[in-house]
C-alpha cells in the first residue's frame, strides 16, 4: 500500500515533535520528508522559545553566583552589568550550533527537507509553497507539528514589525535594545514566570499580572509558593485574580507601556511581555481538505498515540496543547511515528517531568498534593531544604527545597517537586523511582554521593518516615 | 541486659560513620555517647578531607566557567588570579557552618559528646582521657570509627608541624601560603587525582607519580582515560608504573622538593602532595583489651554488618578500608547501628556510587567493563557526549561523557560511568535504575527535561540499542 506514495511520512514543522518523529520513522527504514516554512530547522524551541530562554537564563545566572561576585569584589570590581546585546550574542551562538546539529542529524538519517509552507490537498497529498515555486508530494502518513504563536489580546498595540518594540511577546523579547528598569508581564504561565524571573534577577522591577488565583497553577502549590517567595526577594510584585482591560503605549514624556486592570489598578513600565496564551499555527493549511477541524485556539484533537480523526494524520507538539514542553513534544513525535508504522509503543501517560526554567528553577514528576487530595489518596510528605545539606552550603544555594510524596500505606513514591539549583536534573532520580515502582525504603537504604544535592532525597525520605510514624501515633 | 551499662552505644570518632551510627541509634531510642579527640566534630571528612577539598574545588571552578571569563573580558578584566588565602577563607567558613550543623543534630538527638581520647579497658568499658582528667564509661556496644591519617613514606621529610611546609599531605594542603607554580603528586588514588586536578586547573604544572599502571584503577578504564585526557590539556604529566625511591627538600638556591624515581627519572617542584595511602588511627586505643587486632595498616576486619570478631564491637568508615568515601562511611555507620540493635537492615552490597571530585568530576555506580569482562557477562555499551546535547552547548561543557552498560540479553542496566559537570548528581538516576532492576526500555521510553545533562541517558541508551542491533547482525 505504501509504495503508491512518494513518502511514508511527511512531517510539517521542524520543532522537537517534528524532529523526533522524522528521526524515529527514518530509523524504522521509512522514506521521510520534513516541511519547514522558516529558513532554519528547530521550530519555536530553538529559535524563539526553550533554547534561547534557557541560554539567556544561564548567562544571567553565571553573573549572579555568590562566589563569582565575591571574587570580583576581591579584585575591586563592584558589580558586573551585562547588556542586552551581550546576552543576545551568547544566545545567538548557541542557537546556531544547535540548529546545525539538528540539521546534520536529519540529513544523516536521510530525511528530505523542503523549505516552504505546507497545506493539504487531500489526506494524502500536500502542497509545498516555496520561494522556488509550488510542488505537490504524496504521503502515506502526515504529522502536523506546526506549533503555535503568541496571542496578542484585542486592542493591544501590535509591534511585531518594529525595530525597537516595548510591547513584547516571548517571540520578540530578543528585539529589546536594553534591559528595562521596569517591566510588566501579562500572564503567569510557564513562559511568563520564566521571563519575569530572568528580568527580576537582572535588577528589573517586575510586575506580573495573572487572571487566575495563582501563577502556573498546575504545579505543586507549595513549590510555587516557594518560587514566588524567592521572586519577591527580587522586588517582584504578583497581581493575581486580575483581568487586563487595556494595554497602551504612552509616547510622552518617554515611551512607556500602561496596563489597566479591571480592579482599577494601573501598571506603567518601560516594557511589557505579553504571555497570555498561544494559538496553533494552522491558518492557510486547509485542514478541512484532510477532514480535520481545529478548535477556536487552533488546536487539533488527538488520541493517546497522537492520531487525529483522520487515521493517516497525526498531530503533536504545542499544537495539541498542554503541557507544550520541548521534552514532551519530542516524546509525542516519537510515539506518533512508532504508532503509525505499527512498531511496539506505549502511551506516555503522566510519567513525564515538568521543567520550568525560572530563577530558581522548578521541576516535578508524578502527582501534586492538590491532585492527591482531590482523589482522596492517603499520602505523607517529606521535605528537605538545600540549607540542610553540605552541597547547599558549598554552593551557597540556601533557597532550594525538595518534596517527596509517598502513599501512606504502600509507601511507593507518588510525586517529587523540586525548587532550586539543578531541579530539572534531580527530578529524574525521583521520576525513575516512580516509574519503577520504588518507594520510601529505596531512599532510606540508598547511598548518595557526598556532597550532592541528590542527598536531599535521603533527607526528605527520613522526614517522610518520621511524619508517617507521627501520623500513626507512634 | 543493657541496663547494666551506662550507654547502649559509644561511638569513637565523629566523622560520617560515627555521626550516622549515633543518630540512628538515638532514633531507635538508645542512650548514645560519642568520643572525639579533636576539639570539633566531623572527623577527617569535615576538617581535612571531603568537605574542604570539595569547597576548594568549587571556588576554583567558579572562576573557570567560560561565561564568567567572557563577561570579565567584556569589562576589561583579563584574568582573575585567586590566592591561597582567599580560597582557604572560603573553605574555612563552610567548615564552620557544617560543623555547627552536625553538632546541633547530635545534641538535638540527645547524643552525649565527650571531648577526649578513647581507649579500651575491656570489651564493654572505655576510658576517656580528656583535658579535664580521665573518666571511664561502660557500654553495651561500641562503634570504632576513629578514621585514618596519611602515611608518610620512610625517609620522606616530615613537615607536619612546620608553618609553611612544601612536602604536604591532604591533611596539610591548607598550610600552603601560595599556589605553587609546579607540583608533584605522589600517589594516584582518589585524593591524589583530586588535588592534582585542582592545582592543574589553577595553572600549576602538575606531575602525578603512580605505582600502578594507571591511577584510580578500580574505576572504569575508559572514564579514567577521558579524565586523564582532560587533565593533560592542563599540562599535567602522568608517570605511571613508577616507584619513588626518595623525596628530599632542596634549600638552595630556592626551597624546592625533589622526587627520585626507580626508573632514574627525577621530578623537581615547588611543592609535593603525598597521597600514597592512609593508616588507621588505632594507636594507643588498646584494641587488645577488647579482643581486637588491627592489620599492619591499622585496619580492623568486619563482616557485612560491620561487626568485628568481638560481637559487641563494630567498626566502620575509613578504618575498615575500601571504598573510604564519606557517603559509604555514613551508610556503614547506619547499617552497623541498625544491626547491633536488631532492627531490620540489609547489607550495602555493591549498589553504592563512587564520586571522585576531580575537575571534571567522575562518578559511577554498578559494574565496570573490566569486571564484567573478567566475569564473562555479555554486555553492550552506549555512550553519550555532553557536546551532543543542548545543555552541554549552553554551559559550554563539551568535555563530558556518559556510558551505560546493559546486559546483552536481559537488557537490564549493569553500570553507569560519568565524567563531567554534575556527574556525581547524575549518577543517581542510573543507580536508581540499577537498584530497581530497570534497563534499556526504561531509558528509551523515558521523557527527560530539555535542556538537561540527564538527556545523556536517553542518547546513550539509543546508542546502546543501535550497538545491540549491530552486534546481533541486524
Amino acid at each position: 500500500m505504501e509504495a503508491i506514495y512518494e513518502y511514508d511520512l511527511v512531517v510539517i514543522g521542524s520543532g522537537p515533535a517534528g524532529q523526533s518523529a522524522a528521526i524515529q520513522a527514518a530509523k524504522l527504514g521509512k522514506r521521510v520528508a520534513m516541511v519547514e516554512r522558516k529558513r532554519g530547522v528547530g521550530g519555536v524551541s530553538v529559535h524563539l522559545g526553550t533554547l534561547p530562554s534557557k541560554t539567556f537564563r544561564e548567562a544571567v545566572i553565571s553573573l549572579k553566583r555568590g562566589t563569582v561576585q565575591r571574587s570580583l569584589e576581591a579584585i575591586g570590581v563592584d558589580h558586573v552589568q551585562m547588556t542586552m546585546p551581550q546576552l543576545l550574542e551568547r544566545v545567538s551562538s548557541v542557537i546556531q550550533e544547535e540548529q546545525q546539529l539538528i540539521r546534520s542529524m536529519l540529513v544523516r538519517n536521510g530525511v528530505k527537507i523542503f523549505w516552504g509552507f505546507a497545506s493539504f490537498v487531500d489526506a494524502n497529498t500536500i502542497m509545498i509553497d516555496s520561494a522556488d515555486g509550488d510542488r505537490t508530494v504524496t504521503t502515506a502518513f502526515t504529522l502536523v507539528a506546526s506549533g503555535t504563536r503568541p496571542v496578542i489580546p484585542a486592542g493591544c498595540p501590535d509591534q511585531s514589525s518594529e525595530e525597537s518594540p516595548i510591547v513584547l511577546t516571548s517571540d520578540t523579547v530578543g528585539k529589546l535594545r536594553e534591559i528595562p528598569r521596569t517591566l510588566v508581564v501579562v500572564g503567569g504561565g510557564v513562559i511568563g514566570i520564566e521571563y519575569a524571573s530572568f528580568f527580576a534577577s537582572l535588577g528589573t522591577k517586575v510586575t506580573l499580572v495573572e487572571r487566575a488565583a495563582r501563577p502556573i497553577s498546575f504545579m505543586d502549590h507549595e513549590a510555587v509558593d516557594e518560587l514566588m517567595h524567592e521572586m519577591r526577594t527580587h522586588d517582584m510584585i504578583f497581581r493575581c485574580n486580575e483581568n487586563v482591560t487595556s494595554i497602551a503605549v504612552l509616547e510622552e514624556p518617554t515611551r512607556r507601556v500602561q496596563v489597566e486592570l479591571e480592579s482599577g489598578k494601573r501598571v506603567t513600565a518601560d516594557a511589557a511581555v505579553i504571555s497570555g496564551g498561544r494559538q496553533g499555527c494552522v491558518e492557510g493549511m486547509h485542514l478541512e481538505c484532510a477532514g480535520l477541524v481545529a478548535d477556536e485556539r487552533g488546536r487539533i484533537k488527538v488520541d493517546d498515540y497522537y492520531r487525529t480523526t483522520t487515521p493517516s494524520i497525526f498531530a503533536a507538539g504545542d499544537l495539541i496543547g498542554f503541557p507544550s514542553l520541548s521534552a514532551t513534544s519530542a516524546a509525542q513525535g516519537r510515539i506518533a511515528a512508532l504508532a503509525m508504522f505499527g512498531a511496539p509503543v506505549s502511551p506516555m501517560g503522566d510519567s513525564y517531568p515538568v521543567g520550568i526554567y525560572a530563577i530558581p528553577e522548578l521541576s516535578s514528576a508524578g502527582a501534586t498534593e492538590q491532585k492527591l487530595s482531590a482523589d482522596k489518596v492517603p499520602y505523607e510528605i517529606g521535605v528537605a531544604r538545600y540549607s540542610e545539606i553540605a552541597r547547599g552550603k558549598i554552593d551557597q544555594t540556601a533557597d532550594g527545597f525538595l518534596k517527596l510524596i509517598f502513599h501512606r500505606e504502600t509507601r511507593v513514591l507518588l510525586g517529587v517537586h523540586i525548587l532550586g539549583a539543578n531541579a530539572t536534573e534531580l527530578v529524574h532520580i525521583g521520576q525513575a523511582v516512580i516509574r519503577l515502582s520504588g518507594g520510601l525504603d529505596f531512599f532510606l537504604s540508598n547511598v548518595f554521593n557526598y556532597p550532592t544535592y541528590a542527598e536531599c532525597y535521603r533527607v526528605a525520605a527520613l522526614n517522610a518516615y518520621n511524619n508517617m510514624r507521627a501520623s500513626a501515633g507512634e
